[in-house]
């Protein structure tokens, strides 16, 4: 038997048959990752039942040196949740910790398996009355535990924060096979380093999480949706700034979407309908929420938010939504976007952040530079300006070859953007992570003394490398 | 010369003559703590002039393997920032570091030096209509670097969180003399671990703080402050959650004192007076706040939520403050009962917490155990109920000498509270850190999953062991 075989059949004991295969056909969904960009191959998938068998089966690997790949729902955007090619590791599925609750209604929380499936978790919130605030295009893949690897963002964190804001506890297992387990909340706790931050964020490579308390919020009773047109993006952010002002907390989304993006999404799906008769430079999609004790005064104070923007010049036009499904539809738009401007041909995707006031005279400034560097290419922008965070999408010239493209002027045109926000003082991963995608450029432009903390970090948590290698930090 | 000789000389030429001092006189009141609990000895007070000086300081410490006790305002409680007594540890103040802003009106946060004094930061604030809201006994000395270190709480809590919260951006020096500065905010950044979070609570022992850039909130228009009387602990807590549900957000503090107390507080300053006219089991205090857009309505929200309350038999007699002048006296009664209970005779005191809903019960047993298993004692509870965070303080028996009763006695019965707090699920310390103090308590009720983490940590971040040693963790 060889090294691997040792350590499966022991795996194979420990997990029993719902717990281990090796066939390829149940492997192979989990080796690609869900965009096809990245595939890597694995010596077989484990789904531990829980934390117990995970400590177990990570203390096994330490054992056999075998490298653990955790993964959830397999919705991430930066292969960080896929293996490599070498075959090596152990692909490690948290999908079956599914447990949900029971629900803390006195204290709004509710403790959750890392396997829970977000879409899932609004609804068990939903059916009492309670609402989990952090929602994203993926939520019914995401997980729980991937979206805490990740500190997942989404279109709700102007006001509710990303996924760190939500955990209230948290259980990981370590590379030696030991438990961290701060699941019970306590809203004062100073008993040194809050290390449940360690295992947010950090893309499994400092431990596996297997279990997480969360925060909920009361219902929400009523929300307002408005499509505006504005003249520039920087009467956009005016117009943050305006509302932000008159309805304060209740503001939960503020997007910005430019007219070509608008007009990718009609070619892309003819079915769509502008909200409004004219066109725009910009459009904002601006979300008002209240629950059940300021819902009856909602209506009034979104009108008057919008009467004063009109009547300061700061938008040109604007639909408030009439129906639920009318709303919905104002998302759709928005939501569209990115797929409409796949469809148009390879395109380098950007998920950059600079700081909030920073945001209109970036993105001028970007996209007129990248325009300028590489003749033919059509940069846009659109995303979540109320957060400082905008995906930067730059589109080939057309009749460009996918992989060539890609493989040159695309790169380069990424590092391109990179320095340009690195310069601006932004980040190159606003929401999406690090994963196996940008380890290099994170390498290349990152603060040397964040760095060396994150790798001193590392090797001190997971000293012979066992967990997700290669991503985030580079092999050493 | 000595190897400190060497090392104080040329900590001397870097500093110059500000910035360094050996003279006893001017040292003594840096080598105890406030409450004169603990006191060290130290080669001499260094107060570099930014976080360059410091950062070369720290290289040169490391150089000659000196050790480091930095230093914010001395107002600690556990003896966090008091060097031991070896006397082989250089004391570092952080006042001079003392600078604040500009304000950032627009998106409303500050950048402060470490050395900035908390009630310094709250006038700025409220200079140009913005509010800090974290706010403690101690403001007139406690520095912003301090309160990050320890992860401060105080009164505001419930609603506005404890530093961490509040903590934007941040700026540290490393123990190999490196600076980490993460100082402009990104409302989103997925770049791997968020290290700052490392520095936040870990009490000089893996960094230095330096400045940080922290969130500012709205001005306060109007507040109400209610002292109501109630006949449990138990009726407390269920006044609690329905002021939670009748005015939302708005509720920022809610204290509890227990009749005692009250009586306490008499004795020890007879000027003072009830605000009710009869005598109550517990006594809660309550501030509930607004902004400019909601104070109309807020003396109105208050006075439904106490009618309900006193309907529902929720408590026995309440009264509102009147004016702002009373409501400082509603306060000051909270603020006198540690001073009052200290008069009564040596005692042993206990910032803990444990679930917020465990806390009525586990108040009324600690205290019927304590006095059980230690007759003569008598054990008082007060403080944060909204935060599941009860300062609680057992009494000598009258006539009991201080050092003797605090060294045989007292020391056992602080044990016997931390143990019953650790089965409770608790922390044995809520808000005023580890320090030396509560040393080997956490190392002998601590997690081990916890402790072996702080520890991988301290020894990555920290090899030589030069920052604050002895502190949080046990020297190795």
């Amino acid at each position: 038997m060889t090294q691997n075989d040792t350590f499966l059949a022991a795996a194979a004991a420990l997990l029993g048959p719902r717990g281990l295969t090796c066939d390829p056909d149940l492997l192979a969904p989990w080796l690609t990752d869900w965009r096809g960009r990245y595939t890597g191959a694995a010596i077989g998938l484990a789904s531990p039942a829980d934390s117990g068998e995970l400590a177990r089966l990570v203390a096994l690997a330490g054992e056999h040196n075998v490298t653990l790949v955790p993964q959830g729902g397999n919705s991430g955007m930066s292969g960080g949740a896929t293996p490599d090619a070498s075959g090596a590791s152990l692909l490690v599925s948290l999908r079956r910790m599914n447990t949900i609750g029971p629900i803390d209604l006195e204290n709004r929380r509710v403790t959750c398996g890392a396997g829970v499936v977000l879409q899932n978790l609004h609804e068990a919130a939903e059916a009492v009355g309670l609402r989990f605030p952090l929602t994203l295009g993926g939520k019914g893949s995401a997980t729980v535990g991937g979206l805490i690897s990740t500190n997942a963002g989404g279109t709700q964190v102007l006001r509710h924060g990303n996924m760190r804001s939500q955990v209230l506890g948290l259980e990981a297992v370590l590379a030696d096979g030991s438990v961290y387990s701060a699941l019970t909340p306590l809203k004062k706790d100073n008993r040194g380093f809050d290390l449940k931050q360690l295992f947010i964020g950090s893309e499994g490579t400092l431990g596996i999480v297997t279990a997480a308390t969360l925060k909920l919020e009361p219902a929400r009773a009523d929300r307002r949706v408005v499509w505006a047109g504005v003249e520039s993006i920087q009467a956009a952010r005016a117009l943050l700034l305006h509302a932000e002002k008159a309805v304060g907390e209740a503001l939960e989304g503020f997007e910005v979407i430019p007219h070509p993006s608008l007009e990718a999404v009609f070619d892309y799906a003819p079915d769509m309908r502008s909200p409004l008769e004219g066109a725009h430079e910009w459009y904002a999609l601006i979300e008002v929420v209240a629950d059940a004790a300021d819902a009856p005064t909602l209506g009034e104070r979104v009108e008057t938010m919008l009467a004063e923007a009109f009547e300061s010049g700061l938008l040109q036009d604007a639909a408030i939504a009439n129906s639920e499904s009318q709303a919905e539809a104002f998302w759709g738009l928005r939501e569209t976007v990115p797929m409409a401007e796949r469809s148009k041909g390879p395109a380098m995707q950007h998920d950059i952040s600079v700081p909030v006031e920073k945001m209109p005279d970036f993105i001028t400034d970007a996209i007129a530079r990248v325009e300028a560097a590489y003749p033919g290419v059509h940069a846009v922008a659109f995303g979540h300006l109320g957060d400082g965070n905008v995906h930067f999408h730059v589109i080939s010239p057309p009749g460009s070859e996918r992989a060539t493209w890609e493989a040159s002027d695309g790169k380069a045109i990424s590092r391109f953007v990179h320095d340009l926000v690195t310069q601006w003082g932004g980040s190159l991963s606003a929401e999406h992570g690090i994963g196996q995608m940008k380890v290099g450029e994170l390498q290349r432009l990152g603060d040397p003394a964040s760095l060396g903390l994150m790798r001193a970090v590392k090797s001190a948590l997971d000293p012979k490398g066992l967990l997700n290698p290669g991503k985030l930090l580079p092999l050493v």
